[in-house]
């Protein structure tokens, strides 16, 4: 067992502070890796802060996770000592009923194993996410990360990354697609980028008459600011997907509007009230309004390739561990341009 | 043109009376027919009572008609004098739209002209619907109804048949297929039957423990009792597609617990409420809430085709059109098996 630092709360109305955790010595088919880099999701706070409820306490956030390999099980055969590797938001799952079997690992029947926060199947107790030194992991969800990225930027890939990446991709957006993006932060600011190197015509929706600017730099070719009702009134039955990425509450109904027929609303932020969309929105028009969840383990890696090739990665703030609390203010003020990214070296 | 007798209402909180309305002389597109039978839809109430709002009186509601062709244009090619035909939801579109264009007349992007309480945009006025004598429509909209079929029983086809038909086979119903209809009333009874004709396993759902051997007769495999939360609970992420029919105030989030990773619920019941459903509920499994507005003429055509090859009709009460107030009344009280239809004979 390897004694690991880490931050960590106590309760949910704590502040971060040191802990140190274990660590299991690698069996046969895992990964160690000492962590370079994580990410911090709005996922984290919502978690630490017990907010969904369900935390166990302490509690170690922090699922976008970049990091080099520092030692293999004898069975490992995707990487080796040294390689620059990923850990997004799972760490297991069956990997025997039917969504496993399909590449689902993210909708596990059984229930996947997340980075943080979730029963350790392997270890016991609970996970224990990237807010932290090392970790150890099974191959299986090791996700393999080019060195042609900067692998700060590349971490929030591991949950920003996919989220949008995967439901672009299921929903075959490219050159002609007409695709909207709801919200520019995290997640917004990625599938800008991801909807773009697709080919598809983005436009970027945002309550924010600042981040107008920042929309094209990013890549959008138009912006409409949500409050002004004539922009939004001439985009109605306009768009064949839309990509929701914001978890505030907002009005669902108004976005379905701007969707041509057969068109999609693909809820990827998930505001803690339901969602409100009247019936005829939907039937005058068969438009759909569903939602996705990060993706599994082989498209995450897919998508790791694509970001390579296109040279996609976060615009981040690097910050050390011990600015983890104020940072997370800034997240919830939505005052971060575009994710926080911890330097683990702050940890040693 | 003709003088027609029709049942009109005059205000919203009035009682049905006789009303003479004039139909046009044919155009050369035009098909004149003398109508033996029209459906009661709950969208008459609906539109009669205008719970909607936009209702202009006189009303006379009516689509689902049945009749026989008595005269015909000179250009008509579709039907002939002495045919068998329906007049649905629709009688003329613009034509020219992209949705008109694919075959979706009843999106038009310049608004469809609907068989009732729609602006006339040949005759000028508002149109009226099938609570009358007869009628005069261009053959585009004219449908082709087989002798095999009963005729009065055929006519709620017009519109709980191509209501229930189009998402059934827009979404590949077939066999295989694990498929919940939720509702059994006048769409709900023919969405079992048309499900079941295209090889589903078909389970519905009712909140009357009264309706469960009907829904047996009908040919659902299972008959799950809406409150009964065990039955519910077992049925859990296990259907591929819900038809849902009911068009009061319900749980449709509960349902949606009921799809696969993948699945849809398509909403044909149009509650005056928002729908209310969790984002978690759809991400967890990428499922879809969606809608459909009746269907297209070329599909609407296909339909029948299907009920005359499959013997499919709705099962009806038959009313003259001096009971349409209580048969009103009782439609609103679920009192129904499962459609009335009105003999227009009695009009005369």
């Amino acid at each position: 067992m390897a004694k690991t630092k880490a931050f960590a709360l106590q309760a949910a109305d704590a502040r971060f502070a040191p802990l140190t955790i274990e660590r299991r010595e690698p069996r046969p088919s895992d990964v160690a890796i000492e962590i370079l880099h994580c990410g911090v999701c709005h996922s984290d706070i919502h978690t630490a802060r017990n907010e969904w409820g369900g935390t166990t306490y302490p509690c170690v956030p922090g699922h976008e996770i970049v990091g080099r390999v520092s030692a293999v099980g004898s069975a490992v055969t995707k990487v080796k000592s040294g390689d620059l590797v990923g850990v997004g938001c799972m760490v297991a799952s069956c990997g025997a009923c039917s969504e496993c079997q399909a590449g689902y690992e993210q909708y596990c029947l059984r229930g996947a194993t997340f980075t943080y926060n979730s029963e350790d199947r392997v270890s016991g107790g609970i996970t224990y996410g990237g807010y932290s030194e090392r970790i150890v992991v099974d191959e299986a969800f090791v996700l393999r990360i080019s060195e042609k990225l900067d692998p700060a930027a590349a971490a929030p890939l591991l949950c920003a990354g996919i989220t949008t990446y995967s439901p672009l991709r299921h929903w075959k957006i490219g050159r002609g697609s007409q695709v909207g993006i709801v919200g520019l932060g995290g997640l917004g600011h990625i599938g800008v980028k991801l909807a773009k190197a697709f080919g598809a015509h983005v436009v970027l929706f945002t309550t924010s008459e600042k981040k107008v600017e920042d929309g094209l730099r990013l890549g959008a070719d138009e912006v409409v600011v949500s409050k002004d009702e004539g922009a939004m009134k001439a985009r109605t039955k306009s768009l064949d997907f839309i990509l929701d990425t914001v978890s505030a509450n907002h009005d669902v109904d108004a976005l379905v509007s701007l969707l041509r027929r057969d068109g999609t609303l693909c809820m990827v932020g998930l505001p803690d009230k339901p969602l409100s969309v009247r019936a005829g929105r939907l039937a005058f028009g068969r438009r759909h309004l569903t939602g996705s969840g990060i993706g599994g383990i082989a498209e995450t890696q897919e998508m790791l390739d694509f970001c390579a090739e296109h040279g996609i990665v976060s615009d981040i703030e690097r910050i050390p561990i011990q600015e983890i609390d104020r940072a997370y203010d800034r997240v919830v003020a939505s005052d971060v341009r575009y994710r926080f990214v911890i330097d683990a070296a702050s940890l040693r």
